[in-house]
């Protein structure tokens, strides 16, 4: 045996990849678009055929996205989604469905000048060695425009099974926002008057869900929803269930929607935890709270889990 | 245009498939065998030549995984794992690495008579309409051997960069291991003499990290650390940073080991929480708190999943 | 061990599924787009930043596809790819390069009447149940344009390397279109004459391809190649090198540019051969004869394949 | 925008990667094993449950592989594969099975001192800078034992839903092997006599396909095939039918097993077109003709890429 090479730490430090840009692999989303560039969409490949699109649905998804209330910010994104290839008459064909969104409402010069504190631009720049002119590139909530109307089109697929996705506010801050509101509601007021930003966490449940989603392994079915979840910006902690199973002992356990990492035909519930907004200190168009608009897409991601784990494990029938 | 298929909910489950047994793009891990077969094993994909096998520290690496305290279960495994293929005289050369680890203390009697409560079995048989003789299939303790196994080879290719992965006890329950340690302790003893079981929390700790490991989109360090340990039986929640993040504000927000979902150098830190053994009442050989034998499984995901970034993100040099 | 399910042979084939619309790992293209529906387009995904866009070298290429001589079809096409992201001022930005060809001319009305022999249609519509008003849908020349623009992009980044990819006729029919070019015009004259169509075979050169390209299992460099190539609609034969080494003897046997199905720094070469289009009796617009507008969709899936090996085996340096 | 980087050709071709020992998607088989290691052996992953293993079958499968005429090598390898995981009682579970061949006949000395002719060592070495101590690694005939287990297994899947596969010897040299039998093997005995060895073609047909297996664009039944056989050490042409389609008129053609890339439901017909072995002028057990034992490797991959689309558009029933 002869060995020529050895192996030793790189002085320099060579990346040259942003890939990774698909989720799923028999319900796919492919994105593309940077936030500031000329559009950004995506492909949904593997959607089946003769599935009735409802577009007032996916644009009121599309909406969520946007500031609805005090506590987020007020910039003014139009988006609307145009359908390029896999749909006709409004039924879907089986092929793949491209779709975009154009990207109108940009103002570069608020991202300009400032330098800010702890963004995402600083590894990109080390990473790709280019940088778009503005904003965070790909890694922006921008992008997720393309998730939501993945996950709009996945909640459509999923509607034909009776499985339905829907999130609500857990927490603010350490505040529950169900059972402390008027309490939450005062930090919220507070946080604004102090030109701050919080985070907090979204509750998540899948109903509906038939037994046997899921891959036993490395594909269980919370293992693929926590690697979505936490692919959207600013996510930082995922619980499957209350939260609270690490606290329990074996006797108080009472169990979840899942069973080896299948679904058991139960409900299944996640937590969904968010870190404030950094930039807090800019003149940039930012959410002080964005678990309002982020509600969206967590249900984007788990629709999309969801339906490619469908069509993995399940099948479609003639009638 | 003509529809001859429409959708239907179906009334008979069809599930054919226990695929996802690959987890990895570029340095790979599949595994394989049943809790109660002949042997487990796997195949390590994309290691590079070069490497030097340190079969004592793989071997300690399983022995972790083996009853350390009295609050382990007594199997005996003898988990002396074969290598088979993709190194010679010591040293890998760059081709697939087969190995298993034969199964030899097999109590199948222990298994069989009871129902057990909450367990992957039910699951499995609605999915798949067969069943091993006992165990929980694929989706048991047995098969995290494999992954020991490759992880510990991560290690070793991830160590020629300095960079070195740790795990200590966070959390007995809900008390903090490290600053209440006797409390733990006590905890853990009452726990026992009432034969339950107690979740809890492992943090891990990647160290000498370079920047610019992760991709922007739906491949973030982040996500696939978090995909790869939820995979991991018991585990329920998964937390970047100190887990604290969801309930700061952004002027007490003080950054991690990533931005916009890429390495920056700075150490990754992450809490992974693990509820109570459910077979608490049957006569199985069972961990009381899996935490002190989980650890090194939590190790060899990280270590997989950054060994795969390496591979990924930045390329061997020869000298 | 308990069986519940047994194998039996389905008695109605249920078919759901119209994925697999992308091609490579690391350099990848997804396509979408129907025939006649709004737009063609695709996502390319792993081309590095930093890369200068020749607008007037792809829209050659795409001009490659069109009716070039009096043996092609007259229909006209209009193919002005638009840009929508992962370009910024002309240079890549490492993102994924989203794209689309509009659909103009559009003449459904040649399609509908007339039941089209031995063409895509029948199976389509046994598989998806479902089908676009005209056209061979996903399965149609047109969806090779967006196969053009990806692999002009691949060809850019290619040239970066000094690797060019050229083609030639071949054969038109069993006549060499080189050595006997007189006599195969006259028989496209003849084919023309007789309202017929005829096959024949395309030569591809890849040139100043560095060695180490390939791996030596399932992704040879010349498996990925026929894969690649095969896919092209019309293609039924790939020859690596010259198509004679099945009729050689080992001491006649030369070598080709592949040693253990990994480059080996000569030139590839290899032939791929066309059916004679098989609608030839309709009044649809078609080729008498498709290898002239095929060879840049050889080339582009010859690029595709390259620049994916490039990508998966040699790393960008910085200057 | 900021450049940092710039494209240059690299100076020093850096590779590490020997990736790529999966093929299939649904039904998939992972391989390991040099040609002179400990073992060989690999993964099956998304075999269904409940299939009878026939262990005689195998066997015999794998003999196909050993010396059978006077035109083979005089090796003796003792195929016994040993099945690890995935299979209980003699069926299988659905799991991964896993399995290995030892490795007993191995004569180094044979392979050592020679300088070998346009053998695969040469690109192996430059790629990884590193060698088994003798052979051609992982790129050799020995390899494709553990695709003949695959194959077998592929095989039997197949059977349950009445699909076969076979081969028959098309051509030595370029002599048809079936009209001209006579000739053929005194060409053989020629090739024999003079220490020279020669290449050939084999036929390969699918039997009971139904209709529906493929996909459109990337993916089709034609594609999927050469991709897979092209794979097999030494092959270098592949003709999908007869192999004379781009020699016919449209009017001539007659049409094969598939529409758009996808099964009719015909049968599926297509020939394998390999070289004649390099190394025929030194002392190593090789063939003189490999036609002979490599028609069930080709098989074998056929089974493989037909059982993974039945895996992907098929369905499989309780009964």
């Amino acid at each position: 045996m002869i060995i020529k090479y050895y192996f030793c730490r790189l002085k320099y430090h060579l990346f040259e990849k942003m890939g990774a840009n698909t989720i799923g692999k028999e319900f796919s989303l492919t994105t593309f678009g940077e936030s500031h560039g000329k559009a950004i969409g995506g492909i949904i490949d593997g959607c089946p055929a003769s599935l009735t699109m409802d577009y007032d649905f996916i644009t009121k998804e599309l909406q969520r996205r946007k500031p609805q209330t005090e506590y987020c910010t007020d910039r003014k994104e139009d988006d609307k989604v145009i359908f390029l290839s896999g749909i006709e008459n409004g039924i879907t064909l089986g092929t793949p469905i491209g779709f975009m969104i154009e990207n109108k409402d940009i103002r570069i010069a608020d991202y300009k000048d400032v330098s800010r504190n702890n963004h995402a631009d600083f590894t990109y720049f080390e990473k790709y060695g280019i940088a778009a002119s503005s904003g965070g590139g790909r890694a922006s909530a921008r992008e997720t425009a393309a998730r939501v109307v993945g996950g709009s089109v996945a909640k459509l697929f999923l509607n034909t099974y009776g499985i339905s996705i829907n999130t609500s506010i857990e927490t603010i801050g350490n505040i529950n926002y169900v059972q402390h509101n008027k309490e939450a509601n005062a930090l919220l007021q507070q946080v604004k008057e102090t030109n701050d930003t919080i985070g907090g966490k979204i509750k998540c449940n899948i109903k509906g869900c038939p037994a046997g989603l899921g891959e036993p392994v490395f594909d269980r079915f919370s293992s693929l929803l926590a690697g979505a979840v936490m692919s959207i910006p600013s996510v930082k902690t995922f619980e499957f269930g209350d939260g609270l199973s690490p606290s329990r002992r074996g006797s108080e356990y009472i169990g979840d929607g899942l069973q080896g990492g299948i679904s058991n035909g139960k409900e299944i519930e996640f937590l969904v935890g968010f870190k404030p907004v950094p930039s807090f200190n800019i003149k940039g168009r930012h959410d002080i709270c964005q678990l309002f608009r982020a509600s969206v897409i967590v249900e984007a991601m788990a629709a999309l889990v969801t339906a490619d784990l469908i069509k993995r494990n399940f099948k479609i029938n003639k009638i």
